[in-house]
């Protein structure tokens, strides 16, 4: 029996002396590599925190002592040491979430995978800890680039406040990149040099940081986002002492003794304290840290020994394509632009970048900031683009609304990983943009349903300079090419029989989804037409009288049903006058469970075959007789 | 003919020679005053602003250099000297706008009205000046208290980013509130005294510092806003410092010599600078300088004089019913704390806040802070109360939808200014929140009718401790109670008849003008029952099959039509298969201009009269026949 397997509760770990650590360690780096290599997941993030780990847990009670984790991709190590050993179903449906869960284990508090959140959920449980008489610590564990977030900030400022009141701040530095500002950090790091800490970090973090190439200014990347780092930007101590927080450190992330002091000395400090340590990302696994895009962020399944992956490269994604058109665009338009919220490589502008090394910018993981720059660029002649994931973009809603949409900027948007997304669970879906977008005056969205449409949306949204412009498309490679057979108003038809009793609108990547579900109804008796809108914002003024010919529509989208484009046509239908049944194909109002995209699909009931039923049975409760036959009378 | 009456356009005021200035700027003084004592308006902010307006449009040349000014209150002086010196109207329908407006002027650049945005348009700015081979300046002027919000964060730290392109940040600091960290501040300041300029704004401030009263930790107020400035944060050369910004400062604000020549040296620098003036918030008139309360931030119309308020006080408002529950609720409930974002009396608060300060925080201008942290106080077991102004929440969307919902937190959000607040323009309109909202899974939605039922539903919200809740209510004084009748499923009926043709559900505030148009069309002939569903989200399961007994229904909201109430309606009848023809009341999707909220109310037809039209006239398309007739046969 190794030692990680005599572990079931922090409470063991705890039991163990410290010299044991070590190989506890080394236990547990195997145990993910070869883990992870089997499921695929976030690998370097959880190399890179063992030692931290171990030492939070047996520094700590937790789940009395809350321990609390950003973004929480890097929570694999905290699931072992509380009772969570079984990783052979990680990500997938019924097993272990690749975050932390509530439903998993009382040691879990947040599960939002969203960043730069942990301070502020720290701040209120300490404030309620404060107020409930009750002594347990808060401890929140942040990365470097997490604190680009302004929401960052805003905690930091209200932590500060209060000298007496106790919370612990980890921030888990593991920053490779290099900036603009490397002659600014040289001078700040000057002053940490003279702690040991940082002596007993540079012995091991010289050979990375000299092979870390200085990329163009102003880029610099990693496969989950390239970061603009706080020691990019400042020194921590200036910063933190000029707020009035306690510093230790830096700290030896990879010293499990030396956190564990500098734990221990945080623990007894009484007030907001901040502990600054120093990690490597893929720690301890040759090929992580040889890798130079992402220290292995995120890696599919492969073979551990080769890394290569276990099943042969897909079709290009949706990403691809978006990213080589950029290119060609950029060649052509010289106003052209691009903004990145620490996501260069996720949304394929790595390309533009190379081309275009003046015209893009990496904000930080600061989504509001690049919607209001983009805001900035447009009044400024320029059209920017602004590639983030759809569940990311919620973070600057005001800002599309009062500072892009209300000043009729010219900004285009495009989301990726829009729809159902799957195995990172519930937060990673962005299933709202087509709702919380819908009610941004004058935007317009635009959902591709192949790349052709991709590549030609793409540009009839930079040819729209008084508006912002929205493309979305999914996770998920693309697809073969749905041909359109014509054109209604600005929609294309996909499929269309002489007597139709059914129109189906197919949101984008539903067109697929759509045009087999017409099969099926055929089979029954059941004639379609097949129309992709193309525009989904605003409503086609051409839909409402096509729409009074049919007996039935039906509206089709991978978004929440509740304010997504069915209930916009709903919208449109009344307001025309056209009292036609409608179908809202949809996701429910819930936050959907970590699975694979299709299976979510299906259990949503999306599927070609939930389609047709649900439209076989609509038209049957209209009229009894069959539904073919009554048409075509 | 003032002096003030030759200034046509900033060309005109550099005509004039510096030592005219004092004279210009005591005009403009005695202008403000009068004018804004006629209209009502922002008075505090634009006193303390002149001679930083007048040095501003001096040095630099309006509108090829961009001067941008956040929030955008303050830009009073700014429209007299670029053009605009007919006040009659501001605010008023057809008139000039309390904040800059690209309409009126080439001048004006941003009219979002919401704040810590001007350093991510400036940043925008720049970057396009130098994609463009443009040398013009930007300059962007933000208060001290917008620097408490996350966004000016994520700008510093790009804007620092790039040490060659020139932009300049002017630091309005009126700031006149002491904080807990008074201490630190102390220590703070005493590298500013070194400074000359510190020394000269001593001269006049110290009578103010010392005048100032230190209100109980942590709350300290002004009527739009208590601060948590960024002098009670931080030393800000440090912070600057640190960030590699080049900081010119502390500049008396009201030495226009003082501001020009920093403006000078500012302009000529040639990379991102700094320069931090000390202003004084109403400078000039006394009745402002000795309110204590908010220096007159916001003033209603008024004698100049006296300062009497020329109408009579009001009914009371929707605030202080709100307010007045809280402190009855704080009594009883322990467990209740209350959060804002800066805005402690706007919203109600400084009762509770007096009788129960260890349970309220005033998180500074961050309202993605007050979410998540209400998640954290939620998790720790107690039930926050967020009060905000409806048109602010939208900051905090992702934060609502993945810390609160998502964890399914008890928090209560009360948002106050929700539908149409009127003469503040487009971007003070809360017309949003229930589409927006409508969209978070497990979130329910109250919209009281009168001061019964906001009393009413803000205990029941209390109750629910696994989901948020949220409370909405308008800006205007609570009218009469409305009583109900009878009670259908969760629905309030308010009015009914034997056999009725058209149910009206009235959301929230739009109850008398419901029952006002139930009576115009009981005088035509149609009968009506008119309820109030209370809850509007989640849609009651009783109202499909309540619907269906009618010849139509309608919907009446002041939120946007797009994803709000009546769109959840028709979803919900769809779903139950009720095919009753329905119309929706509500904002069409477009921004509202500035006027009064009952001007605007009528332009959209929300009006007892609109409405009673529009259902007359859907009646008479449906059926020929005089519908009543029809439906009582």
């Amino acid at each position: 029996m190794t030692l990680l397997e005599h572990i079931r509760a922090p409470r063991d770990l705890k039991a163990l002396p410290g010299e044991r650590m070590a190989e506890l360690a080394e236990e547990i780096r195997q145990f993910l590599v070869q883990s992870v290599a089997r499921t695929g997941g976030h690998l370097g993030p959880n190399l890179g925190v063992v030692e931290l780990t171990l030492a939070l847990h047996r520094v700590f009670d937790s789940p009395a002592d809350r321990i609390l984790w950003d973004t929480g991709h890097q929570s694999y190590v905290h699931k072992l040491v509380t009772g969570r050993q079984d990783f052979s179903k990680l990500r997938a449906k019924g097993g272990l979430s690749g975050y932390p869960s509530r439903a998993e284990s009382p040691h879990d508090i947040i599960e939002n995978s969203h960043a730069s959140t942990v301070l502020a959920w720290a701040d209120g449980l300490a404030k309620a800890n404060r107020v409930r008489g009750v002594s347990d610590h808060v401890v929140a564990v942040i990365g470097d680039g997490a604190l680009t977030g302004g929401m960052a900030w805003e905690a930091l400022n209200n932590i500060a406040a209060a000298k007496d009141r106790p919370l612990i701040i980890v921030v888990n530095d593991n920053e490779r990149s290099y900036a603009p500002t490397i002659g600014g950090l040289a001078h700040h790091l000057a002053a940490l040099r003279t702690s040991d800490g940082y002596e007993k970090f540079l012995a091991w973090g010289k050979d990375v940081l000299q092979r870390t190439p200085v990329v163009g200014q102003p880029l610099y990347g990693s496969l989950h986002g390239a970061k603009k780092g706080f020691k990019d930007a400042f020194a921590p101590q200036g910063m933190f002492e000029d707020l009035g927080l306690k510093y230790l450190g830096p700290i030896d992330g990879h010293d499990i003794a030396a956190v564990e002091s500098a734990l221990t000395r945080a623990k007894r400090f009484g007030g907001p304290v901040l502990v600054h340590t120093l990690t490597q990302k893929g720690r301890g696994y040759p090929p992580a840290l040889e890798d130079e895009a992402d220290h292995f962020h995120t890696v599919g399944v492969m073979d551990p020994l080769t890394c290569a992956p276990v099943t042969a490269a897909d079709a290009p994604s949706w990403t691809s394509v978006f990213g080589d058109e950029m290119v060609r665009i950029g060649a052509e338009r010289p106003d052209v632009v691009a903004l990145t919220a620490a996501m260069l490589q996720p949304l394929g502008l790595e390309k533009f970048a190379r081309a275009y090394p003046d015209r893009i910018w990496d904000v930080g993981i600061a989504e509001q900031h690049a919607a209001v720059s983009a805001a900035g660029l447009a009044t400024g002649g320029l059209h920017p683009v602004f590639a983030v994931y759809a569940t990311f973009l919620n973070r600057a809603f005001d800002q599309i609304l009062m500072d892009v949409a209300l000043h009729r900027c010219g900004v285009t948007f495009v989301l990726d990983r829009a729809g159902v997304t799957g195995t990172d669970g519930a937060s990673h879906n962005g299933m709202w943009d087509l709702s919380v977008l819908g009610v941004v005056p004058g935007l317009r969205i635009a959902a591709p349903r192949d790349a052709d449409q991709l590549r030609a949306q793409l540009r009839e949204a930079l040819d729209v300079d008084d508006a912002p412009t929205v493309i979305r498309y999914p996770k998920e490679t693309v697809g073969d090419p749905v041909p359109a057979v014509g054109r209604i108003g600005g929609a294309d038809v996909l499929h269309r029989r002489p007597q139709p009793d059914v129109l189906l609108i197919a949101v984008g990547v539903m067109a697929p989804v759509c045009l087999r579900a017409a099969e099926l109804l055929a089979a029954r008796g059941v004639d379609t037409t097949v129309i992709d809108p193309r525009w989904v914002k605003p409503v086609d003024p051409a839909l409402p009288p096509l729409a009074a010919q049919y007996a039935l529509v039906a509206v089709v989208e991978d978004n929440l049903r509740t304010g997504g484009v069915g209930s916009a046509v709903g919208q449109a239908l009344r307001d025309a006058d056209v009292d036609v049944p409608l179908l809202t194909f949809g996701i429910p109002d819930q936050f959907l469970p970590h699975a694979k995209r299709g299976e979510l699909l299906a259990d949503v009931g999306l599927t070609p075959a939930g389609i047709a039923a649900r439209i076989s049975d609509a038209l049957a409760r209209k009229n009894p007789a069959p539904a073919h036959e009554e048409s075509a009378s």
